[in-house]
This record gives structure tokens, sequence and C-alpha cells, in this order.
């Protein structure tokens, strides 16, 4: 079986994320006035399992090996039987 | 009023996307095999505007002059009432 797994990587609370303050930054000299900017990154994939645990456990795996890094990231894995 | 803005930037179709073609091949070299594989980009802030209509405007003209390249990029925007 087929599923589509979505991998939401974001920062850990305190960390600094100098992508996000420079785009505040530039918004700001454009005239946007903008606060809390945050970035996210999205990793999509489909994989092939026997059922949701195993992917889910699979993509934990992928994520805790080399997707993620713990220490700084956070992460949330999403997985949904792939259509095609 | 303040609204959560959040900006979803993934690649047009027919894109190459270099970053999600290594991490496939990371993958595969750790023995898993995906397919498929994409990245979505998510930034997100909070601004101050008087209603949604304006706020979705205000930040799809920040979409256009900053933070998306409309000849390679899909944008989507999700404006939300923000609970602070």
């Amino acid at each position: 079986m087929k599923y589509d797994a979505e991998v939401k990587i974001s920062l850990k609370k305190g960390m600094l994320n100098p992508e996000a303050s420079t785009t505040q930054r530039a918004l700001a000299l454009l005239g946007y006035e903008v606060e809390g900017t945050a970035t996210i990154k999205i990793i999509k994939f489909t994989l092939e399992e026997e059922n949701e645990k195993l992917a889910m456990e699979e993509v934990d795996d992928m994520c805790q090996r080399l997707l993620c890094n713990p220490v700084i990231h956070d992460y949330e894995i999403n997985i949904t039987p792939s259509d095609a």
C-alpha cells in the first residue's frame, strides 16, 4: 500500500531563525510592519508500506536519522493513504 | 485587528528541485525507498489590518514584491484572526 508522507519541520522555541528575521526586516524596509515571523519546512514524499502504523514508524526513523536535527528541530509527521 | 498569515510557497510543476532530489537520494543511501519527494516552505507572521480582506491583499502584495518569485513559485495564503 502506498502512503503520502508529509514532514513538517520547525525550529524549536528559542532557537534563532536568521532567515525569518531577515525576511521581517526586508518586509519592514518595503513598508510592511509584521511581527513574529517564523519559517517552517515541509518535505513530502510517497512510500510503500504495509500499513499506516509501519509507515509512520519508518518516516519517524527517517526524521531521526536524516531529515531533522532533534537538537534544534521539532517535527510533525502526517501520513495519508496515497490516491495514486 | 491582528491577523496570523501563513504563506505556503512551492515550486511550480516542472521546476527542478535539487533539495528534494538530494534528500531522496540520501534516503535511498540509508535504505529508505521513497518517491515523488517535494519541498514546501511556509512563512508565518502576524500583521495588523482592518479586516481579513485587506490583510489578504497586503500579504498578496508582499508575496509579489518579496516573498515569492512568481516565475518559479506557486503560493497560497491563509489568513486567520490572531488569538493574541
